[in-house]
């Protein structure tokens, strides 16, 4: 196991009838506590979000985006700035996405050949090439813990050769990320590299990445192009399909996986890792992940409502603020309501990973699935959280 | 002193070659250490602060405004959410401004009249008016441990038709304001009423208003009517003449005052509180107060400066962030700019005003006054900063 030596992944727990564990992931920052959510920094930067605050709702490890930090202020800035670590004021474990993704989602600025892409710069309209080669060095200066390989995500998963042709590139480019991996360092220098397996809604695509992804000793896997505009239905099958074919003593990560039903179902399938924007965008949008489901903060309904948003949450917005200050501070288009709001969907992410974790580790997941799943999908109103009871906020 | 029983103001030492003076105004909600900065949060809320962190800068009372507040999210509403230590997350004392200077400074949309003044509300349009006792009214319910006068603030100061029937509409209000503040449970209630001294740029008409506000026994008293337009130096002659003229055994406080020099001027005549959206304004807008000078965050001489904004500092700006970061953050528009730089000139103005405590307490205010003079109102670049030789940051 000597590619893992300073990234090891501990199963300290697995469900005995599900393919759930929970399990500490080592890094150079620290330990992640598996199943685990990650909030995303795209440009270092959790949005409106202090660190302080940050590792106080439960976040273990944050996310940043290398093509983001490549346009803006650039790695080599980056590196001056003392790493992305200084940047962010996080002495916790980071995480790069290596772009992948967003270039492609942007593929009509975006051509694609063999050795890489070019884009234009959404920042400043320059041409940008990035190859493998590329985004590892890129990587290797913005200095998180984790970074990704540069791999192809297809625009449409159902387009089978378009799926296939990415799934080869992806491959071809995994070797290329390697061994520039390797000659930068590798995971000696501190820095860990995850594969990422493409292949779309086809199980048979899937398998063939999971074969040729996993055939480099990597210190963790990640499942790519899930929940990129296909049916959510499908979501569910891929991961179930592929996360238990990757190796059971590294760490999965889901790759941009989403709501608290997602979860569940990924982490009843082997998943460790997670990042979205769902909590920090929606909260940003004022609707907030609560106990009882999901809530249009800036409802009429709130307006005269002293008692906390959500009554089993104890983080800062529900225990120092009441409901119906929150919903002023949005009408108002007040930038601490983003940033309460935020604390608070983090807060109600990292809690649910929590509970899961202790739930594997007590062989209690499935009561918890049946909970979950009733309650923390519904779209509920102020009338809904009301008429349940509740205490005053403090 | 029984108007003041709950409201003391105690001078813990006097400059022996000015008025300047260091003291505990007591109120409900704990004490002020004066000469002080209250920072302004209109809405209820310091915008993009967290109350803890307006504590650790210094932040020892608060500001919100009546006017903003009753037309959202109305008196009733914050009354019912806890008032307004419950919605703006503070323990701390607070002060509501009467809304005055705000209902003047939009005359085009008011109708005033002996009684009172009538406007059209910025948010919906809808007719609103204003008595001395409405204002009064308002303010009780909001709840701040200290509430203002409604006054007529003149708007062209240099006007002496207009200042003088100003000053005559201010004392017959105040007598009002004082009696419905009695009605109302007067200071025994919790709540200190403050009286506000007009007069323009006129010193007689100053003087005549000192006389006819402070022939009422309040817990404290406000110039305001400054730093409304006219030239810089008539500011400093309006504050020497009328500051003096207070009464010496109460807190005498400067409104919407301003830069750390006119914070200077106004401690050597005797003031002894402050409020100005300058330090949280200013820093939305990237501009930083330190030690050196104010200096634009956004210059591109910050690029790739690792080391803090300012090394005299000891706000989370400037321990966990370097100025290149803070840059960064700055040109892409992140929420978090306003935030850092928000409590890093908040930082700044509070460490003056405990500076200057010191000093007046140690008697040395005299030497303080040169360095402040000197050093905090230039502006800076990034190589005046730079050349000055600093560590980099932790």
């Amino acid at each position: 196991m000597t590619a893992t030596h300073h990234f090891g992944f501990d199963i300290e727990a697995s469900c005995p009838t599900t393919s759930a564990r929970a399990g500490v992931f080592q890094t150079p920052h620290g330990p992640v506590r598996t199943p685990a959510f990650m909030p995303v920094g795209t440009r270092a930067t959790v949005k409106g979000l202090m660190p302080r605050d940050l590792a106080e709702v439960g976040s273990q490890m944050l996310l940043a985006n290398t093509l983001h930090l490549h346009l803006r202020p650039g790695e080599d800035v980056v590196e001056r700035l003392g790493g992305l670590h200084a940047m962010m004021g996080w002495d916790g474990p980071i995480l790069t996405d290596s772009g992948g993704y967003q270039v492609f989602s942007m593929s009509d600025l975006c051509s694609l050949d063999a050795n890489g892409a070019s884009f234009k710069s959404v920042v400043d309209g320059s041409s940008v090439r990035f190859t493998p080669e590329r985004v590892m060095d890129i990587q290797k200066k913005l200095g998180a813990d984790v970074i990704m390989a540069f791999d192809h995500c297809p625009a449409v998963p159902t387009d089978r050769a378009q799926v296939s042709a990415a799934n080869e590139r992806t491959h071809l480019w995994l070797d290329r990320c390697v061994a520039r991996h390797q000659e930068n360092g590798g995971i000696a220098g501190g820095q860990a590299l995850f594969g990422i397996v493409q292949g779309g809604a086809f199980e048979d695509l899937r398998r063939a990445s999971v074969e040729a992804v996993c055939s480099h000793d990597l210190a963790g896997y990640a499942i790519g192009g899930v929940s990129v505009g296909e049916a959510p239905e499908l979501i569910g099958r891929t991961v179930r399909a592929v996360a238990p074919l990757l190796p059971a003593d590294r760490p999965r990560y889901l790759m941009g996986v989403g709501t608290p039903k997602d979860f569940f179902d990924a982490v009843l399938s082997g998943v460790d890792l997670f990042d979205c924007v769902t909590p920090t965008r929606n909260a940003r949008n004022h609707t907030a992940f609560t106990s009882r489901g999901r809530v249009n903060v800036r409802n009429r309904g709130f307006t005269e409502d002293a008692g906390p948003l959500d009554p089993e949450c104890d983080c800062v917005a529900c225990t120092r603020f009441s409901v119906g200050v929150l919903r002023h501070l949005c009408t108002t288009g007040e930038m601490l309501a983003g940033t309460l709001l935020s604390l608070h969907n983090l807060r109600f992410f990292h809690a649910l990973m929590e509970r899961m974790r202790a739930s594997i580790i007590a062989g209690t997941l499935e009561q918890l699935e049946a909970e979950v799943k009733e309650r923390y999908s519904r779209r509920v109103s102020p009338e809904d959280i009301q008429e349940s009871g509740r205490a005053t906020c403090p």
